[in-house]
């Protein structure tokens, strides 16, 4: 896992070069078509959550996240003709997700496969296959597959987008990325803090609300201890309630944009009722209002996600040890997502 | 609380009456248009998760949940001209809510409001206020407005449905939720069982989804106890891994409908890895699969959810009192919620 985190600067690189190549291909699909829906599991599925934001904020485009169940058990004829389907695994060939991308194609939908295997099965049968360059990914845990999936979702925001400006920013995600990879301040710390604390949970809001959900599963099943995922307003409409002294709250946010001001409210709120702040990302007044910081990149929000998950791998990987747990391959995962047993 | 759980058969009935009153209405406003598209949080959300799955199922049309920070806080300019929004909230107050459906409505969308105010913002605002026909609720935890919500998008789906089959399924459910008000079996031991353990996650697929949700929302705010609401398949990719001993994982299901075989064997797969499985409706295979049982509504999936929740509520009810906890009044939470403080 560490040596794969330490890949993801050359597997954003290569990823975005693919999608470049392929960007007369993903405009030929989106043509004539008004809405994008997203097809994935897992950490896929975060990933899809930052390309749903991406898409709705940046190009203007309704966007949502497919129910599988929806075409795989309820067999529901739905009217897909004005949609692009992207559906997102990083082996191209869990089941589901396949099963899900011919459902779509039957109901009229263009699709666009992105996978880690351009022989896939997801990825031979779409219209346009996104391959992610990330290489052999060995480890159970997906690192450079997901930086290298936010990256291709990314690059194909910023293909569908008339101007420039999405794609500026995308060339200075590699650097940052590389730069996180070895950057360890306040690594340690927050470690420790995670490891000596009851319970955990991780948030997020908008564009950085899929890095939330990414942080805690990978905390969950690397380290093998329950931590909840909660959107910023789930966590203020109900389990609020329950926060307290023991509780480590992970707040994730970008250095800027609309939601970094209620976040550091949140985090300020949280500090109140007696939780410990842990923030990566942010800015000076997010570090400021929590008890550890870790700093994010130095990147906008809008692309901010693909550098941020970073410092968290490294905080993951880094307590799996502590725990004396086997970071690449934790007990009861397999590489291949399984939703219904075959 | 206890006393708004036994009106919930009569909030049923005079919803589905003033949906009746307004089909015309609200088959104008669908006139045209080829999404659905779903605003609200918290109980709400959890409202309008089975009302997205019951209108791609059921309606074959296309539908999905809003992100509401992509209106309040990114204004984002997405060509809604296609899509009816439909906001749900119980009061009708919800500044959030309220700010997305104006956004909405000024990017082309046709509005129906869901709430239980006639007089309320939402409802005024909107082009077909349906108005579900609870009553005033006092107790914090909803109970009879969320019943009446789930009457009220089902009877939405069933006014947008060409034929009569959903409406002659909705005539069967006031009896069987008025049946539920006082039905014991199970509650009692499934009380002891949720006290006795350490930690607790509830389950639940498709149509069923927004009740499993719901039920650990009920949970958590009302025994101020961590209580993870989960999909099926959310928790077979990569929480599983957690499932062990200590454990009561509350399993809801409908009596029939094709993800009840996945669910009882997931309810096999929890005890197998050590977990105490309380099962929440299904039928006698699922009930021989759990150690505890709890019965449901005898109503076929598409409408299960609006009588399933009522055994969970007598089950939260009961703990909260167990625990020593006010079931109508839980700390840290008010009646009109509220996701950035003001």
């Amino acid at each position: 896992m560490r040596r794969e985190i330490a890949e993801q600067g050359a597997a954003v690189t290569a990823t975005l070069d693919e999608v470049r190549r392929q960007a007369e291909r993903v405009r030929a699909a989106m043509s004539g078509r008004r809405h994008i829906l997203f097809v994935a599991r897992g950490s896929s599925d975060n990933a899809a959550i930052y390309g749903r934001y991406l898409v709705e904020t940046h190009l203007g485009v309704q966007a949502s996240l497919a129910a599988p169940s929806v075409a795989t058990h309820y067999r529901a004829r739905l009217d897909l003709s004005d949609a692009l389907v992207v559906s997102v695994s990083q082996s191209g060939r869990t089941e589901e997700i396949v099963e899900v991308q011919r459902w779509a194609a039957s109901l009229g939908a263009a699709t666009v496969a992105v996978s880690n295997d351009a022989d896939s099965p997801l990825a031979t049968e779409s219209d346009v296959a996104l391959t992610t360059q990330a290489g052999t990914e060995r480890a159970v845990p997906a690192t450079k597959s997901y930086t290298a999936q936010l990256a291709a979702l990314a690059g194909l925001a910023a293909t569908l987008d008339g101007g420039d400006d999405l794609w500026a920013l995308l060339d200075r995600v590699p650097g940052e990325v590389s730069r996180l990879e070895s950057a360890e301040e306040g690594v340690a710390a927050a470690v420790e803090a995670l490891d000596a604390s009851e319970e955990r949970l991780v948030t997020g809001r908008g564009l950085v609300f899929g890095t939330a959900l990414e942080v805690a599963l990978k905390l969950e099943e690397t380290c093998l201890q329950p931590v909840r995922g909660l959107s910023y307003a789930d966590l203020r409409h109900g389990p609020i309630a329950v926060v307290g002294p023991g509780l480590t709250a992970v707040v994730m946010a970008a250095e800027d944009g609309p939601l970094l001001s209620p976040i550091v409210e949140l985090a300020h709120d949280l500090t109140g009722r007696g939780a410990q702040v842990l923030a990566i990302g942010g800015d000076e007044t997010l570090a400021a209002a929590s008890a550890y910081h870790v700093p994010g990149p130095d990147l906008p929000e809008a692309v901010a996600p693909i550098g941020l998950i970073v410092p968290a791998q490294l905080i993951v990987e880094s307590l799996a040890r502590r725990l004396g747990l086997d970071p690449d391959s934790p007990r009861g995962l397999s590489k291949v997502t399984t939703t219904d047993p075959t």
